[in-house]
């Protein structure tokens, strides 16, 4: 593999191959379980079986390793938008439709995303906070711009400011992510479920979908 | 006013009176201008003109604070929304509107209120936590439940799952909480501002009306 050839991947003694990836791993997981926005270093290390001066060295510090998780969870979002919004041979309708649906599976993957950026939005000075928002936040913006315009044209859609429906899809799947507490303390659940999870997505959709589709009548 | 006689309201040595009340005001202040769920007790004693020995005398510590903030906020939601179900001089659908439109108004006024909640859910004891649930977050979904049941039976709404619901409604308006920051970032913008409000709130109820209102054709 000629690891070491490369400083990227260049991994300190006694590291085995795809610690980083270990560490972002768990990191990710204890997020989710823990339903926060955050992660001591010691149970980091715990969990993954690794010394936390890796952290130190793969990512500087903690800041640096919640920044790098961002970056992982957010650039496959990213592209797999950009890529809906692109595909010829489907009707915008069809492609919110998957979008939204999508969007409920990612929360439910990663039910920190929505807090995370925010807390790195905030955290961060004016330059990398800017980074964030356009390379994560402006085309997801952008996609829905050009989908709501496409489906506007053809009759599909009432017409909708984007900037606004963006708000509504991602506060309306980011639910997800605190619907742990009120789950356990509202309706006597105790965790998110495959099975919740599939009917808040057929929920949302249908919801979404009827509101912004042109009445037919 | 008798103020003496009540040990609720006995103001300290030097205490103004309504300085509870001022307490209560300041942190709102504070969380909403800063976009946080959290205050510093120097700012607040700064901006209040109080001495933060007073939060010790009337909330025992900042937790008490922020719980008395809470309750503060939600009560008056809570009440409001029975009131308006019990109403029987209003379709479903118009209750539903309005409903919707609180909702946003009230996060415009409070934009930490959600956040708030589940911290306190979160950082409470199990006792606490199920009082918070109980008091201010499982009324409100009772009121869901049935409106939709009334506008289900009158033929207004399609059959929605209201536990569900609450989660779309909630997160759609919620969104209004980290907007700011997107708001900054991507769109230029500095501040949420009334007229952004108006367009949110109008696009909002536009969108979740038309999710749950049956097709008339």
């Amino acid at each position: 593999m000629g690891r070491k050839a490369d400083p990227e991947t260049t991994v300190p003694d006694g590291a085995p191959a795809g610690a980083r990836d270990l560490l972002l791993e768990t990191a990710s997981q204890i997020m989710r379980d823990g339903d926060l926005v955050d992660i001591s270093l010691s149970e980091l290390s715990l969990r993954s079986g690794l010394n936390s001066a890796l952290v130190k060295y793969y990512f500087g510090n903690k800041a640096g390793l919640l920044k790098a998780l961002l970056d992982r969870d957010m650039v496959a979002i990213v592209k797999s938008v950009e890529a809906l919004v692109a595909k010829d041979d489907m009707s915008p309708e069809a492609k919110l439709r998957r979008h939204i649906s999508k969007v409920i599976d990612t929360y439910y993957q990663y039910p920190y995303l929505n807090r995370l950026t925010m807390r790195l939005v905030r955290d961060s000075n004016a330059e990398e906070a800017q980074r964030i928002a356009d390379e994560y936040l402006t085309p997801v913006h952008r996609a829905y711009s050009r989908l709501i315009k496409a489906g506007v044209k053809e009759g599909a859609f009432r017409p909708i400011n984007p900037q606004l429906f963006y708000f509504t899809v991602t506060g309306a799947c980011d639910r997800f992510f605190s619907a742990r507490l009120v789950l356990q303390h509202c309706f006597g659940q105790d965790t998110l479920t495959e099975g919740l999870r599939d009917a808040y997505r057929e929920h949302t959709v249908d919801i979404i979908m009827a509101g912004i589709l042109a009445r037919r009548d």
